[in-house]
Protein backbone atom coordinates (compact mmCIF):
# COMPACT_ATOMS: atom_id res chain seq x y z
CA UNK A 1 0.00 0.00 0.00
CA UNK A 2 2.54 2.59 0.81
CA UNK A 3 4.57 2.07 -2.53
CA UNK A 4 1.12 2.49 -4.23
CA UNK A 5 0.70 5.64 -2.38
CA UNK A 6 4.23 7.08 -3.90
CA UNK A 7 3.19 5.59 -7.13
CA UNK A 8 0.52 7.88 -7.38
CA UNK A 9 2.01 10.60 -6.09
CA UNK A 10 4.61 10.75 -8.39
CA UNK A 11 1.98 9.90 -11.13
CA UNK A 12 0.02 13.03 -10.14
CA UNK A 13 3.60 15.10 -10.17
CA UNK A 14 4.59 13.65 -13.39
CA UNK A 15 0.55 15.10 -14.78
CA UNK A 16 1.32 18.27 -13.19
CA UNK A 17 4.91 18.86 -14.82
CA UNK A 18 2.80 17.84 -18.13
CA UNK A 19 0.09 20.58 -17.78
CA UNK A 20 3.11 23.10 -16.81
CA UNK A 21 5.17 21.85 -19.82
CA UNK A 22 1.70 22.35 -22.00
CA UNK A 23 1.35 26.01 -20.40
CA UNK A 24 5.10 26.96 -20.66
CA UNK A 25 4.55 26.37 -24.24
CA UNK A 26 1.66 27.78 -25.49
CA UNK A 27 3.51 31.07 -23.16
CA UNK A 28 5.89 30.64 -25.84
CA UNK A 29 3.39 30.61 -28.56
CA UNK A 30 1.85 33.79 -26.86
CA UNK A 31 5.21 35.70 -26.62
CA UNK A 32 5.45 35.26 -30.27
CA UNK A 33 2.84 36.79 -31.26
CA UNK A 34 2.95 39.65 -28.48
CA UNK A 35 6.69 40.28 -30.33
CA UNK A 36 5.29 39.90 -33.91
CA UNK A 37 2.78 42.73 -33.11
CA UNK A 38 4.75 45.26 -31.07
CA UNK A 39 2.51 44.29 -28.37
CA UNK A 40 4.10 45.06 -24.27
CA UNK A 41 1.88 42.76 -22.02
CA UNK A 42 1.42 43.31 -18.48
CA UNK A 43 0.16 40.07 -16.49
CA UNK A 44 -2.04 42.14 -12.85
CA UNK A 45 -1.57 39.44 -9.74
CA UNK A 46 -2.87 40.23 -6.60
CA UNK A 47 -5.57 39.39 -4.05
CA UNK A 48 -9.35 40.00 -4.57
CA UNK A 49 -10.37 43.42 -3.92
CA UNK A 50 -7.10 45.01 -3.87
CA UNK A 51 -7.98 47.64 -6.68
CA UNK A 52 -6.74 46.47 -9.79
CA UNK A 53 -10.17 47.04 -12.08
CA UNK A 54 -10.12 50.37 -10.52
CA UNK A 55 -6.52 51.31 -10.96
CA UNK A 56 -7.38 49.87 -14.55
CA UNK A 57 -10.25 51.83 -15.32
CA UNK A 58 -8.47 55.30 -13.78
CA UNK A 59 -5.43 54.53 -15.82
CA UNK A 60 -6.93 53.50 -19.25
CA UNK A 61 -8.88 56.25 -19.42
CA UNK A 62 -5.81 58.47 -18.93
CA UNK A 63 -3.87 56.24 -21.32
CA UNK A 64 -5.78 55.80 -24.12
CA UNK A 65 -5.01 58.79 -25.96
CA UNK A 66 -1.53 58.19 -25.70
CA UNK A 67 -0.99 54.80 -26.66
CA UNK A 68 -3.90 51.98 -27.92
CA UNK A 69 -4.64 49.22 -25.33
CA UNK A 70 -6.70 46.36 -24.51
CA UNK A 71 -7.85 44.66 -21.61
CA UNK A 72 -8.10 40.76 -20.69
CA UNK A 73 -10.05 40.43 -17.90
CA UNK A 74 -9.71 36.73 -15.33
CA UNK A 75 -12.62 36.03 -13.09
CA UNK A 76 -14.12 33.10 -11.83
CA UNK A 77 -17.02 34.23 -12.67
CA UNK A 78 -19.51 37.04 -13.80
CA UNK A 79 -18.06 39.71 -16.26
CA UNK A 80 -18.76 42.94 -14.26
CA UNK A 81 -15.27 44.13 -14.51
CA UNK A 82 -15.14 43.41 -18.07
CA UNK A 83 -18.55 45.82 -18.15
CA UNK A 84 -16.52 48.35 -16.29
CA UNK A 85 -13.29 48.54 -18.54
CA UNK A 86 -15.51 48.22 -21.69
CA UNK A 87 -17.47 51.87 -20.19
CA UNK A 88 -13.71 53.32 -20.85
CA UNK A 89 -14.15 52.11 -24.83
CA UNK A 90 -10.74 50.19 -24.55
CA UNK A 91 -11.26 46.96 -26.23
CA UNK A 92 -11.73 43.81 -23.49
CA UNK A 93 -12.21 40.19 -23.43
CA UNK A 94 -13.85 38.71 -20.33
CA UNK A 95 -12.75 34.97 -19.37
CA UNK A 96 -14.35 33.16 -16.62
CA UNK A 97 -12.55 30.38 -15.30
CA UNK A 98 -14.68 28.92 -13.22
CA UNK A 99 -13.35 26.27 -11.06
CA UNK A 100 -10.01 27.66 -12.00
CA UNK A 101 -7.39 30.17 -9.68
CA UNK A 102 -5.86 31.81 -12.14
CA UNK A 103 -5.61 32.28 -16.16
CA UNK A 104 -3.58 30.16 -17.98
CA UNK A 105 -1.91 30.73 -21.29
CA UNK A 106 -4.31 29.29 -23.32
CA UNK A 107 -7.10 31.24 -22.68
CA UNK A 108 -4.91 34.28 -23.24
CA UNK A 109 -3.97 32.86 -26.47
CA UNK A 110 -8.10 32.40 -27.27
CA UNK A 111 -8.44 35.87 -26.10
CA UNK A 112 -5.96 37.37 -28.25
CA UNK A 113 -9.18 35.86 -31.20
CA UNK A 114 -11.24 38.38 -30.23
CA UNK A 115 -8.87 41.30 -29.79
CA UNK A 116 -7.71 43.87 -32.95
CA UNK A 117 -4.17 42.74 -32.07
CA UNK A 118 -2.80 44.50 -34.77
CA UNK A 119 -3.61 48.04 -33.43
CA UNK A 120 -2.75 47.49 -29.61
CA UNK A 121 0.03 48.57 -28.22
CA UNK A 122 0.05 47.91 -24.61
CA UNK A 123 -2.39 44.62 -23.34
CA UNK A 124 -3.34 44.16 -19.55
CA UNK A 125 -4.19 40.98 -17.98
CA UNK A 126 -5.87 40.91 -14.76
CA UNK A 127 -5.51 37.79 -13.45
CA UNK A 128 -8.24 36.07 -10.92
CA UNK A 129 -7.35 37.52 -7.47
CA UNK A 130 -5.27 35.60 -6.12
CA UNK A 131 -1.60 36.12 -4.85
CA UNK A 132 -0.38 32.18 -4.92
CA UNK A 133 -1.29 30.43 -8.41
CA UNK A 134 -1.12 33.08 -11.10
CA UNK A 135 2.16 34.04 -9.82
CA UNK A 136 3.57 30.25 -11.36
CA UNK A 137 1.62 30.70 -14.77
CA UNK A 138 3.48 32.15 -17.50
CA UNK A 139 0.83 33.85 -19.83
CA UNK A 140 3.51 34.95 -22.24
CA UNK A 141 3.50 38.45 -20.47
CA UNK A 142 6.34 40.65 -20.81
CA UNK A 143 6.40 41.53 -16.82
CA UNK A 144 4.37 40.37 -13.78
CA UNK A 145 2.83 43.69 -12.05
CA UNK A 146 1.65 42.44 -8.55
CA UNK A 147 -0.21 44.91 -6.58
CA UNK A 148 -1.15 44.88 -2.96
CA UNK A 149 -4.02 47.28 -0.58
CA UNK A 150 -2.79 48.90 2.31
CA UNK A 151 -5.38 47.12 4.43
CA UNK A 152 -4.20 43.76 3.35
CA UNK A 153 -1.19 43.92 5.99
CA UNK A 154 2.55 44.58 5.82
CA UNK A 155 3.58 40.98 5.85
CA UNK A 156 2.21 39.70 2.73
CA UNK A 157 5.21 39.84 0.88
CA UNK A 158 6.26 37.27 3.33
CA UNK A 159 3.69 35.24 3.43
CA UNK A 160 3.23 35.04 -0.61
CA UNK A 161 6.38 35.26 -1.75
CA UNK A 162 6.26 34.24 -5.37
CA UNK A 163 4.22 36.51 -6.57
CA UNK A 164 6.62 39.72 -5.17
CA UNK A 165 9.17 37.84 -6.78
CA UNK A 166 8.21 37.17 -9.94
CA UNK A 167 7.45 41.13 -10.43
CA UNK A 168 9.08 43.96 -11.65
CA UNK A 169 6.97 46.04 -10.31
CA UNK A 170 4.64 46.67 -6.77
CA UNK A 171 1.66 48.97 -6.98
CA UNK A 172 0.88 49.78 -3.28
CA UNK A 173 -3.09 50.97 -3.85
CA UNK A 174 -5.59 52.82 -1.64
CA UNK A 175 -3.06 54.90 0.22
CA UNK A 176 -5.49 57.36 1.26
CA UNK A 177 -6.53 54.61 3.95
CA UNK A 178 -3.29 55.16 5.69
CA UNK A 179 -4.03 57.32 8.38
CA UNK A 180 -7.00 55.15 9.30
CA UNK A 181 -4.79 52.16 9.48
CA UNK A 182 -2.22 50.71 11.69
CA UNK A 183 0.28 50.10 8.75
CA UNK A 184 3.81 50.32 8.76
CA UNK A 185 4.27 51.25 4.80
CA UNK A 186 7.86 51.09 5.26
CA UNK A 187 8.35 47.56 7.31
CA UNK A 188 5.90 46.40 4.11
CA UNK A 189 8.75 47.75 0.96
CA UNK A 190 11.33 46.41 3.24
CA UNK A 191 9.31 42.84 3.35
CA UNK A 192 9.08 43.26 -0.28
CA UNK A 193 12.87 44.13 -1.13
CA UNK A 194 14.07 41.44 1.07
CA UNK A 195 11.81 39.16 -1.39
CA UNK A 196 13.00 40.72 -4.68
CA UNK A 197 15.50 43.99 -3.98
CA UNK A 198 15.20 44.86 -7.45
CA UNK A 199 11.25 45.30 -6.82
CA UNK A 200 10.10 48.81 -8.09
CA UNK A 201 7.35 49.95 -5.93
CA UNK A 202 4.65 52.74 -6.92
CA UNK A 203 1.94 53.97 -4.27
CA UNK A 204 -1.42 55.31 -5.53
CA UNK A 205 -5.09 55.85 -4.90
CA UNK A 206 -6.94 55.71 -7.97
CA UNK A 207 -9.73 58.05 -6.44
CA UNK A 208 -7.40 61.14 -5.15
CA UNK A 209 -5.15 59.98 -8.19
CA UNK A 210 -2.46 60.38 -6.47
CA UNK A 211 0.88 57.90 -8.06
CA UNK A 212 -1.31 57.80 -11.26
CA UNK A 213 1.21 59.89 -13.52
CA UNK A 214 4.36 58.04 -12.10
CA UNK A 215 1.90 54.11 -12.83
CA UNK A 216 1.55 56.01 -16.35
CA UNK A 217 5.05 57.07 -16.95
CA UNK A 218 6.36 53.69 -16.01
CA UNK A 219 3.59 51.97 -18.35
CA UNK A 220 5.07 54.55 -21.37
CA UNK A 221 8.08 53.74 -20.16
CA UNK A 222 8.19 50.11 -20.97
CA UNK A 223 5.63 49.85 -23.78
CA UNK A 224 7.20 52.89 -25.38
CA UNK A 225 5.03 55.65 -27.76
CA UNK A 226 3.49 54.30 -30.72
CA UNK A 227 5.98 54.26 -33.64
CA UNK B 1 -2.59 14.58 -32.10
CA UNK B 2 -6.06 16.24 -31.26
CA UNK B 3 -6.89 12.45 -29.65
CA UNK B 4 -4.04 12.60 -27.88
CA UNK B 5 -5.13 15.65 -26.24
CA UNK B 6 -8.52 14.70 -25.19
CA UNK B 7 -6.80 11.76 -23.56
CA UNK B 8 -4.02 13.78 -21.78
CA UNK B 9 -7.03 16.17 -20.68
CA UNK B 10 -9.01 13.06 -19.57
CA UNK B 11 -6.18 11.86 -17.68
CA UNK B 12 -5.84 14.95 -15.82
CA UNK B 13 -9.61 15.26 -14.85
CA UNK B 14 -9.04 11.43 -13.35
CA UNK B 15 -6.53 12.23 -11.45
CA UNK B 16 -8.09 15.28 -10.29
CA UNK B 17 -10.68 13.32 -9.44
CA UNK B 18 -8.19 10.75 -7.22
CA UNK B 19 -6.58 13.30 -5.33
CA UNK B 20 -10.40 15.07 -4.48
CA UNK B 21 -11.64 11.36 -3.58
CA UNK B 22 -8.49 10.55 -1.29
CA UNK B 23 -8.79 13.87 0.23
CA UNK B 24 -12.38 13.14 0.77
CA UNK B 25 -11.41 10.51 2.47
CA UNK B 26 -9.16 11.35 4.62
CA UNK B 27 -11.34 14.45 5.62
CA UNK B 28 -13.86 11.16 6.84
CA UNK B 29 -11.32 10.26 8.84
CA UNK B 30 -10.97 13.54 10.31
CA UNK B 31 -14.18 14.17 10.47
CA UNK B 32 -14.34 10.91 12.80
CA UNK B 33 -12.05 12.36 14.72
CA UNK B 34 -13.43 15.45 15.59
CA UNK B 35 -16.82 13.51 16.54
CA UNK B 36 -15.26 11.19 18.54
CA UNK B 37 -12.96 14.02 21.03
CA UNK B 38 -16.24 15.93 20.48
CA UNK B 39 -14.18 18.78 19.10
CA UNK B 40 -16.48 21.42 16.62
CA UNK B 41 -14.07 22.81 13.71
CA UNK B 42 -14.71 25.35 11.80
CA UNK B 43 -12.61 26.27 8.36
CA UNK B 44 -11.79 30.20 8.46
CA UNK B 45 -11.70 30.95 4.23
CA UNK B 46 -10.76 34.52 2.95
CA UNK B 47 -8.61 36.43 0.83
CA UNK B 48 -5.39 37.46 1.97
CA UNK B 49 -5.08 40.05 4.97
CA UNK B 50 -9.20 40.32 5.26
CA UNK B 51 -8.62 40.10 8.83
CA UNK B 52 -8.58 36.60 9.99
CA UNK B 53 -5.62 36.50 12.42
CA UNK B 54 -6.56 39.61 14.09
CA UNK B 55 -10.17 38.33 14.51
CA UNK B 56 -8.78 35.30 16.04
CA UNK B 57 -6.51 36.86 18.54
CA UNK B 58 -9.53 38.84 19.86
CA UNK B 59 -11.57 35.88 19.42
CA UNK B 60 -9.19 33.53 21.37
CA UNK B 61 -8.70 36.58 24.17
CA UNK B 62 -12.44 36.17 25.14
CA UNK B 63 -13.08 32.53 24.76
CA UNK B 64 -10.42 30.83 26.13
CA UNK B 65 -11.83 31.11 29.53
CA UNK B 66 -14.61 29.62 28.73
CA UNK B 67 -14.06 26.49 26.05
CA UNK B 68 -11.17 25.19 25.59
CA UNK B 69 -9.69 26.05 21.94
CA UNK B 70 -6.19 25.60 19.74
CA UNK B 71 -5.98 26.43 16.20
CA UNK B 72 -4.19 25.30 13.28
CA UNK B 73 -2.58 27.89 11.19
CA UNK B 74 -2.49 27.44 7.26
CA UNK B 75 0.20 29.78 5.45
CA UNK B 76 1.73 29.55 2.04
CA UNK B 77 5.27 30.54 4.18
CA UNK B 78 6.20 31.78 7.85
CA UNK B 79 5.04 31.18 11.10
CA UNK B 80 4.47 34.98 11.88
CA UNK B 81 0.32 34.00 12.30
CA UNK B 82 1.38 30.66 14.59
CA UNK B 83 3.55 33.36 16.50
CA UNK B 84 0.35 35.86 17.10
CA UNK B 85 -1.93 32.61 18.36
CA UNK B 86 0.97 31.46 20.45
CA UNK B 87 1.26 34.89 22.37
CA UNK B 88 -2.62 33.94 23.51
CA UNK B 89 -1.58 30.88 25.27
CA UNK B 90 -3.49 28.81 22.82
CA UNK B 91 -2.31 25.52 21.57
CA UNK B 92 -1.20 26.38 17.60
CA UNK B 93 0.24 24.15 14.79
CA UNK B 94 1.54 26.34 11.39
CA UNK B 95 1.35 24.44 8.44
CA UNK B 96 3.30 25.80 5.17
CA UNK B 97 1.37 24.62 1.82
CA UNK B 98 4.94 26.25 0.16
CA UNK B 99 3.47 25.66 -4.12
CA UNK B 100 0.15 25.73 -2.63
CA UNK B 101 -2.85 27.70 -2.63
CA UNK B 102 -5.06 25.77 0.42
CA UNK B 103 -4.89 23.41 3.11
CA UNK B 104 -5.66 19.71 2.82
CA UNK B 105 -7.29 17.14 4.66
CA UNK B 106 -3.72 15.54 5.26
CA UNK B 107 -2.30 18.57 6.79
CA UNK B 108 -5.32 18.86 9.33
CA UNK B 109 -4.82 14.95 10.20
CA UNK B 110 -1.03 15.24 10.77
CA UNK B 111 -1.57 18.57 12.67
CA UNK B 112 -3.58 16.82 15.09
CA UNK B 113 -0.67 14.54 16.11
CA UNK B 114 0.43 17.72 18.06
CA UNK B 115 -2.49 19.47 19.65
CA UNK B 116 -3.88 17.97 22.89
CA UNK B 117 -6.99 16.32 21.18
CA UNK B 118 -8.62 14.73 24.35
CA UNK B 119 -8.57 18.17 26.11
CA UNK B 120 -9.95 20.38 23.06
CA UNK B 121 -13.68 21.49 21.85
CA UNK B 122 -13.44 24.50 19.51
CA UNK B 123 -10.81 24.25 16.61
CA UNK B 124 -9.95 27.08 14.54
CA UNK B 125 -8.39 25.99 10.77
CA UNK B 126 -7.21 29.15 9.21
CA UNK B 127 -7.08 28.50 5.58
CA UNK B 128 -4.51 30.25 3.40
CA UNK B 129 -5.68 33.19 1.88
CA UNK B 130 -7.86 32.72 -0.95
CA UNK B 131 -11.03 32.76 -1.90
CA UNK B 132 -11.01 30.03 -4.53
CA UNK B 133 -9.51 27.05 -3.93
CA UNK B 134 -10.22 26.55 -0.33
CA UNK B 135 -13.70 26.52 -0.93
CA UNK B 136 -13.95 23.13 -2.68
CA UNK B 137 -11.50 21.27 -0.13
CA UNK B 138 -13.22 19.32 2.75
CA UNK B 139 -11.04 19.50 5.83
CA UNK B 140 -13.68 17.65 7.98
CA UNK B 141 -14.57 20.84 9.36
CA UNK B 142 -18.00 21.04 11.01
CA UNK B 143 -18.61 24.26 9.05
CA UNK B 144 -16.74 27.09 6.64
CA UNK B 145 -17.21 30.27 7.77
CA UNK B 146 -16.18 33.34 5.34
CA UNK B 147 -14.58 36.51 5.68
CA UNK B 148 -14.29 39.54 3.95
CA UNK B 149 -13.26 42.95 4.71
CA UNK B 150 -15.45 46.08 3.32
CA UNK B 151 -12.43 47.53 1.99
CA UNK B 152 -12.72 44.56 -0.88
CA UNK B 153 -15.63 45.67 -2.51
CA UNK B 154 -19.18 44.61 -2.46
CA UNK B 155 -18.76 42.19 -5.53
CA UNK B 156 -17.01 39.49 -3.99
CA UNK B 157 -19.74 36.82 -3.36
CA UNK B 158 -20.79 37.29 -7.54
CA UNK B 159 -17.25 36.89 -8.42
CA UNK B 160 -16.15 34.18 -6.07
CA UNK B 161 -19.49 32.36 -5.54
CA UNK B 162 -18.28 28.96 -4.16
CA UNK B 163 -16.74 30.33 -0.88
CA UNK B 164 -20.01 32.23 -0.02
CA UNK B 165 -22.22 28.95 -1.13
CA UNK B 166 -20.17 26.81 1.22
CA UNK B 167 -20.18 28.80 4.32
CA UNK B 168 -22.79 29.03 6.65
CA UNK B 169 -21.28 32.91 7.77
CA UNK B 170 -20.22 35.41 6.61
CA UNK B 171 -17.90 37.69 8.59
CA UNK B 172 -17.70 41.13 7.37
CA UNK B 173 -14.54 42.40 8.78
CA UNK B 174 -12.65 45.93 9.18
CA UNK B 175 -16.55 47.89 9.44
CA UNK B 176 -14.79 50.87 11.48
CA UNK B 177 -13.37 51.88 7.97
CA UNK B 178 -16.50 52.23 6.30
CA UNK B 179 -16.45 55.94 6.78
CA UNK B 180 -13.93 55.81 4.78
CA UNK B 181 -14.96 53.72 1.53
CA UNK B 182 -17.35 53.66 -0.89
CA UNK B 183 -18.68 50.23 0.00
CA UNK B 184 -22.57 49.41 -0.05
CA UNK B 185 -22.90 47.44 2.72
CA UNK B 186 -26.43 46.09 1.82
CA UNK B 187 -25.31 45.75 -1.66
CA UNK B 188 -22.85 43.46 -0.27
CA UNK B 189 -25.38 41.60 1.75
CA UNK B 190 -27.74 41.15 -1.14
CA UNK B 191 -25.47 39.60 -3.72
CA UNK B 192 -23.77 37.27 -0.41
CA UNK B 193 -27.72 35.97 -0.30
CA UNK B 194 -28.23 35.77 -4.06
CA UNK B 195 -25.38 33.12 -3.75
CA UNK B 196 -26.60 31.45 -0.34
CA UNK B 197 -29.99 32.60 0.61
CA UNK B 198 -29.56 30.87 4.04
CA UNK B 199 -26.13 32.70 5.12
CA UNK B 200 -25.61 34.09 8.11
CA UNK B 201 -23.68 37.49 8.64
CA UNK B 202 -22.16 39.37 11.36
CA UNK B 203 -20.17 42.91 10.77
CA UNK B 204 -16.93 43.11 12.95
CA UNK B 205 -13.90 44.83 13.97
CA UNK B 206 -11.67 43.62 15.75
CA UNK B 207 -9.92 46.83 16.79
CA UNK B 208 -13.16 48.50 18.37
CA UNK B 209 -14.15 45.23 19.23
CA UNK B 210 -17.70 45.61 17.71
CA UNK B 211 -19.69 42.67 16.96
CA UNK B 212 -17.07 40.55 19.25
CA UNK B 213 -19.90 39.52 21.12
CA UNK B 214 -22.32 38.52 18.55
CA UNK B 215 -19.55 36.05 16.88
CA UNK B 216 -18.40 34.21 20.56
CA UNK B 217 -22.56 33.71 20.71
CA UNK B 218 -22.27 32.26 17.07
CA UNK B 219 -19.33 30.04 18.27
CA UNK B 220 -20.55 29.27 21.83
CA UNK B 221 -23.87 27.77 20.61
CA UNK B 222 -22.43 25.85 17.68
CA UNK B 223 -19.92 23.96 20.04
CA UNK B 224 -21.40 24.07 23.33
CA UNK B 225 -20.44 25.03 26.80
CA UNK B 226 -18.10 22.09 28.11
CA UNK B 227 -19.81 19.12 29.18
Amino acid sequence: MPENKVDKKLEVIQIEENVMQENDQIACEVRDIFQKHGIYAVNLISSPGSGKTTLLVETLTSLKELIPCAVIEGDQQTSNDAQRIAATGVPVVQVNTLQSCHLNALQIKKSLDHLPIDKIRLLFIENVGNLVCPASMDLGENEKIVLMSVTEGEDKPAKYPLAFLKSQLLILTKIDLLPHLRFDKELCKKYARQINSRLEIIETCSYSKEGISAWIDYLLLKAGPRP
